[in-house]
């Protein structure tokens, strides 16, 4: 007969927006419905307890939702042993060694991404995940997007026919504080914590292109401290030492090419804050993060181009959207059913640590294409 | 008082496209209204004579045209004294050398751009007007598109504040012959007759950004062919041997960074053909061709980003066009009108064939660039 | 050096509808351009002549199109060797034997649709032109209309996958003349003057069906007399003795299955009153005379269906229209332009006596299944 | 006094969708409403019985609907005194048999449609009810959606003067598995479930046009598998064994001829799924599932037919909608208080068992009419 059983998660960092506003909620929610169904029909609780620095936000958080466990003490977490899984959601700086220490006390692992600050710390913690021989595993919400589901389907679908080229753009304009107050936290802009662009959103891009746009094999970058100064949360002015806007080209497998555009510091006149156009020889998609148009070869128009020819086509409307096929899924709440599978009955997981190693490397390269003023390939990466 | 006199201008490659719609046109216009009024107030009448190695064709554009003057041996027109100006708008290939040639005859020479295939012949093509104390100059005309117009305006009144990067899209979907013809000339396609879309292109985006956007000072550009098999005018299978497709990054003088796309095998979801985003500390444009629009700090929006928050602004509509105050030029006109005062009254020229040289010499560095999978400088360049 | 020659033509029925606004306008069209451009470089500049019963009429429209040759003599226009080509809009009904005088007179024949009222007649007809040694024709207006010939390229492109069924509606209402005139003539409701619309209209659909959507290979078709009583153009009841409205299914060729509906008594709430929708396994098409639209399988919604759920998805807007991508041609001058250079230098023409004979098949088809209440098979026809 | 009695009802099929998501959403709707008020007052309250293979799912339901009887033994409910009526819901394969045995058990029997898979055995069916005295009846969901019934409105009018023609087009896409899941259960495509397009759709038209649109006399029908290969609910690829799409052309009472088209591969770019269309002298009608639009004869607009002419008229404006005037009614409920009725009160019930075996005559006819490529003619049944 089915049973049900809890799971013990520490959530560190959940104080924070994204540990506050997806991964509580997320487990929150399963474990209303009354926990997660398991393939052979047993049910599985997930049982939160709140991890952070400041006792009176984590206290007020847990009160909040209806009298949850918290602690200030990330050590007593690890050695309690109704905790299976720690969760990290703080700033980047020092995953991978909260990471290793989880690993350590016999934890299996699950964290925000980027797993670490760079490469070798990467590798380092992933090996630390299998010499427990404990799960690991990093957070890849962008995924479970609409938007890029619906990508997904056309790739699948062969509606492309030969891929050419890719684009993506993403950004929006993130106060400095002096005007407005910044809509990020003001570690994003501090190496010390582990902040950047490229090291936060690059993360996101290497398992969208490897999963769905193309593996990457190599990349040009060039970043920018667009806003070199800013205003943090208690309005005292700071200097900015990590990039807050990026521009590279990947060449991805097959020799497709991809243009990247990635900024906290632009304005937007497109459909969506994150847009990626897809080219190829028999149909084009535009996809933001929820909608999807494409334009196939047959409908493709005939622009005329000249100084006597303003846009004299609506190019705008010459697409065709792609309807809702699927229910919506949370990207969040997604990668923690997918995980608590994975350590419940070792179900597959796409986000291991050795992807989460991945998209280290590419910032990595990010930064040495940079540096370097030239192409930075990729090799392979194993543990 | 005020004279009239004529200035004869042989028009070599009449019967294409640019020479036809545009370069023809222009100069007939300015015919038709009694010529050019100088600064002095005498009139300059320009008096075409066309060119072309199809007497059939030319002499069928020239009696539509109400009997202009012809002729197929180019020889011939540069050792007619009544022609004082050699114009060249026909393929690329050997323009360097058809234009030193006029000069060598005496002529004032202006050119379609690229001024030549590489860098080299381009400065001596320069050179070789500088010698013979005729004047030269390159056609330059998107500058006068009245969105780039609205863009300079934009710099000029300093309100985009410290401008922080640059994106220029331009491209649309030629067709490969196939399903439809294609609305580019075959030679576009085609190594040996200087075709290319680099060099056809980026001869542009130079000028456009030397004399709106900023000066370049390097380039890392990846190209590719899209479209590697196409038909021709006459239906014939061909292989393309260039590139119709280039991404690149551009450093501006004063550490701004821009990206570029141009492509002849994208499809365009955008509001022109050509767009250019301009970011800046004070606030953003977007261009095209003819419209402009503004999104100043003060009014920039707090979008949401999320996974349960789709495009959930109108981003499109939160940007304020920026009226048309002036008479929209025709830019080929436009540019006659000025080479015309240059050689009549030695008015200043922005397009020089020094500037021209720029433009290949941006060019060369793109294909560098790609073939050397790193960024190139352009140096300075001087006669 | 080029030539320009004239050919006589002489236009029987030239006052009624399509002889006067369509096939006059288009000759007189290509006379007043300087005459049609032969591959060779010849002019050949069409002379009309107008032949009709009435000559108030025929003098009347002779003399408002600036002076036309005219008569009412039939035979006197067959014996006048600056005539080449007789041409038949007149009535249906004796057409066949119309053409095989003129054949006999040493004419090409040109004629309206259908060719005959007989498949014998036709055949024989066909057979009284291959005989004398003279082109014969048939026009075929409906491919070069817009629609149709972007359901082409559709079908060129592969857009369709495998096509599995096809859908062709036509009609609109024509008043009996009761409450408003007809706007049709009344010598298409009475069958001694050739009329009936399975006659007349599935004389189209055969050249449709065999040129464009696939060849037809048998027929079920009932047909019936929707208003069995009108008024003539003189206000005269009288009793419609053939078809004016149809339904009927095809089979093509590779298995595909069509359905036709046909009516001079319908009323029209789609896009337009001749209406074919393709269905594929990759997708589909709605087109009309002017517009096409699509929709791929990768861009088909997922209806609900039940009593819940009324109408609630807009299925009008979920179809992507093909732009137009070439300029219109009018398909009455087309067909002219075919013909001439047929008669003129043996170039191909798709509208034979032969292809017109496969009309009248159809419709011969039609008529006898629906007397014996069965499938009708269309076997090959030969000369 | 008013009494209140329950009446039990086992619903074979009850975790189907129409199983759960109509019936028994229908029969709980009227259950607490406190019963169906008969006509000497009474209230009658039918306790339904759930009844499935699959004992988990079945208790699953009964338990989520506040805990109703449940039974994976057919024999046992038949068995049960308490249970007066056997619904059945279940696949049509056998459906004919379940119900003869529910007669013999003395129980009052109303199934799904087709209520068998031959006329021999629809006969048989009835019979067997006959026989044991006992009340039968078929689910005739459609006559009640709101298009139906103001179509029906405008037929008691006399709104369309002398009816000439009827088309229905049925139908949308059904996705074959590959690409997307299938929206039909998988028996729906294999014979020996009792699938097929006809068996299940036409039994829906042989009671709306015997009820609204007028008897059938004849049948002429040819019917394909458009998707020949599929994937189940189980993602297993199976070859459909059965037609997914037909054409037919019916002969109604009085002369007027009807064209269907009923498909589960075909896209839609009509007002409705459902849409059926009649012309009549003095009007016609264009109906969907919830709405209908009417053209009198007086309101017909005189459209011009050429080449030169592209759809210029707004013809889906040019009609006008009929009102709301009634509440709707869901079919599915309004079907069991008319059975319910019929049972409790001897009220008259169209559905009968009889008029359930026409609509399998009429599938039979067709997949006749196929087979053998003629029209088949459906004489009157009696038992």
């Amino acid at each position: 007969m089915a049973a049900t059983r809890t799971i013990g998660v520490a959530i560190d960092g959940a104080t924070g927006r994204l540990g506050t506003t997806q991964h509580l909620r997320a487990l929150l929610a399963i474990r209303d419905e009354g926990g997660l169904a398991l393939a052979n029909g047993d049910r599985l609780v997930p049982q939160p307890t709140l991890l952070g620095r400041d006792a009176e936000k984590v206290a007020a958080l847990a009160a909040a939702r209806g009298g949850l466990d918290w602690s200030t003490d990330r050590d007593a977490c690890l050695a309690d042993p109704a905790i299976e899984i720690y969760f990290d959601a703080t700033p980047t700086g020092g995953r991978a060694k909260r990471g290793a220490a989880a690993f350590a006390a016999g934890k299996h692992v699950y964290v925000e991404k980027p797993v670490a600050e760079t490469l070798d710390e990467a590798i380092a913690f992933a090996r630390a995940g299998a010499r427990a021989g404990r799960k690991g595993g990093v957070v890849q919400d962008k995924v479970f997007l609409p938007g890029l589901r619906k990508l997904n389907k056309l790739y699948e679908a062969g509606f492309f026919g030969r891929v050419t080229s890719v684009k993506l753009d993403f950004g929006w304009w993130v106060f400095d504080g002096e005007l407005y107050p910044s809509q990020r936290v003001s570690w994003n802009y501090r190496k010390a914590a582990g902040g950047g662009l490229i090291l936060d959103m690059f993360a996101h891009w290497r398992y969208v292109f490897d999963q769905v746009l193309g593996p990457i094999k190599s990349v040009s970058c060039r970043h920018m401290t667009a806003q070199p100064r800013r205003r943090d949360e208690a309005g005292r002015a700071f200097d900015v030492d990590v990039d807050d806007h990026a521009f590279a080209m990947l060449e991805l497998e097959g020799g497709v090419l991809a243009q990247v555009s990635s900024s906290w510091a632009t304005r937007v006149k497109r459909d969506d804050l994150l847009q990626i156009q897809v080219d190829g020889s028999a149909g084009s998609a535009v996809c933001g993060q929820h909608r999807c148009f494409i334009q196939p070869l047959v409908a493709t128009p005939k622009p005329l181009f000249g100084p006597d020819f303003p846009a004299n086509m609506p190019y705008h409307e010459q697409w065709q959207e792609v309807p809702d096929m699927e229910p919506q899924q949370n990207g969040y709440r997604a990668g923690w059913e997918l995980f608590l599978r994975h350590v419940a009955e070792d179900a597959p997981f796409p986000g291991t640590l050795l992807e989460g190693a991945k998209a280290v490397q590419l910032a990595e390269a990010c930064y040495r294409s940079d540096a370097e003023r030239r192409w930075i390939d990729l090799p392979p990466l194993a543990l």
